[in-house]
């Protein structure tokens, strides 16, 4: 297979902790090319393959103007190494807008798909696999055809990613009888509630979530406009940290608690593990004629592992022609 | 002061829990007027003042023809209490829809503000005052003013009830730049950031907020549509209670967890307590001509002490009037 094209310039903590995971997803079996300054690669990753790209798009650039401007810049070029059939899939840990413009401007929609949507595992605590929310964020504004065009995706995804043989779909809404929700939501609930797609697809559309069956079990996926979908996402994950934060340090406020917390940490872990950003995995750009996977700012060599090892399955898995047929079902 | 006039009927553990919260209203000092069917209060709550009323809107009655068809229901009489000047605000743990359309058109909005809106407290755990959600579900689509009206309306709210001298308030977005989000929310932030109400109010707009602020310290007061809102709040209690479900799991999981369990139970209780719905408090309908605390549907007793308590405490600090004038403002 070709290798999967990793952006090493993207990231909080790049290039090391990239280079890093990189080399673990080699060590698993996984041919990788790392693309970014050449000086850089061939001091720090010299047994690599490379794709040279002199400039770098910084986490704070305007996407837009920052992927038009640096045509030579490791985003772009990784983006380029896919459509040019140097590179399998793409992975960064960078600018997310950046990503995306990067993605779509030269990797090109998927007839059929308006526009690309951000799909996001939602860890499901006690469960083997996570929820699926999109958009969580590439579209501020959607029309109801999008929302039925990202459910199709999303079913593709937890199926080809996640093995859901028959995917639930859930409309995110406040209520769950059918007339609940903005005018949006009700023009989209008629349009995902028709049996054609669902038939030819094997999904089941589930009708309207509400907000606390994100974590939940009413869904597999969730579908939603990138406003919404962003505010949840960083809702539910402020949620967590600001539980979690005040449970450590209760965990710390005596000696007594102190103890409680050893004897407790073996039941624990595995929470914090299924909780942990690097476990759970990046976000996935659904809707380009590629697979694209945005893996979190902060992420370490782990999460990187994760990222490139989604990118690899997603490829032998042929998502993207199995997204171009759903795409006009 | 006039009685507080609370819905007797209307909650899941309506009508034994709401009479037990009405009687420990009575013994901390504030007046109440029960309002029910005659029968049910001459039985269980000899010793209160009755508001009689024949029939009862259940949980699951469409909220607008409920309100016009039941007239002589406990949610409308309440709401009639509070127009006439029987009671000085009302209390209801029913149907959230009912209760909002009873105030409304009973009591009337407020000239200046569109539409009423929820306000939901939201637990910042830690800190010694709950965030202000709004609105919370009441709109499913606004229009850029009616967010700068939440703004006002909020901003009182805080300084009436929680005693924020000068509200921080935010706008949630998908982003902290001016630049970001819907065009609504653009626009929104167009108007909040102008100087003038801010002064007068003695507010401070800080601009975007994001998902994670909901429960953090980057703005007391935090304005959204009621889609949003309810999403968002609907999001963060389920992942609260999926974490909190998983610990009281891994808590009990094994002879050596329990035995740590134990020992960090005083560390514990006070985070648990803080997240309890009963010690949060009710929302409140802003925007109406009168004081109008909607409790959850599950409510306990202490739930209605605590909503109860929040009404006496707005009626007394004048919110009504001073949301009258920051309308125009």
């Amino acid at each position: 297979m070709l290798p999967v094209a990793v952006d090493a310039m993207g990231g909080d903590n790049a290039p090391g902790a990239i280079i890093d995971g990189a080399r673990l997803a080699v060590a698993a079996g996984i041919p990788v090319v790392l693309v970014g300054r050449p000086e850089v690669l061939a001091e720090l990753a010299p047994d690599f393959d490379h794709i040279d790209a002199s400039e770098v798009i910084a986490m704070g650039d305007e996407p837009g103007s920052a992927v038009r401007t640096k045509k030579d810049s490791s985003l772009v070029r990784a983006a380029e190494a896919v459509r040019d059939g140097h590179a399998s899939a793409m992975v960064s840990a960078g600018n997310t807008g950046a990503t995306m413009a990067s993605a779509l401007l030269r990797m090109g929609r998927i007839k059929g798909f308006s526009r690309p949507a951000i799909a996001t595992p939602l860890p499901v605590l006690g469960a083997d696999r996570p929820n699926i929310l999109l958009d969580s964020g590439a579209n501020a504004e959607v029309q109801a055809e999008m929302l039925a065009q990202f459910a199709r995706m999303g079913a593709i995804y937890a199926r080809d990613r996640y093995g859901v043989t028959r995917p639930r779909v859930g409309l995110l809404s406040i209520g769950e009888e059918a007339g609940k929700g903005s005018p949006l939501v009700k023009e989209a609930y008629a349009l995902l509630a028709e049996p054609g797609w669902q038939e030819v697809l094997d999904v089941e559309f589930v009708g309207n979530v509400e907000g606390r069956d994100l974590l939940g079990d009413a869904a597999d996926v969730i579908v939603t406009d990138g406003f919404t979908g962003n505010v949840a996402l960083k809702t539910a994950e402020g949620a967590a940290k600001m539980i979690v934060g005040a449970l450590l340090e209760a965990f710390g406020s005596s000696d007594q608690a102190r103890q409680g917390a050893d004897l407790l940490a073996p039941a624990l872990l595995p929470l914090y593990a299924q909780m942990d950003p690097d476990t759970v995995g990046g976000a996935m750009l659904l809707g380009v004629r590629g697979v694209c996977m945005i893996s979190h700012g902060s992420s370490s060599p782990t999460a990187v592992l994760n990222a490139v090892t989604a990118a690899r399955d997603l490829v032998t898995a042929d998502m993207v022609d199995h997204l171009t047929a759903a795409a006009t079902v």
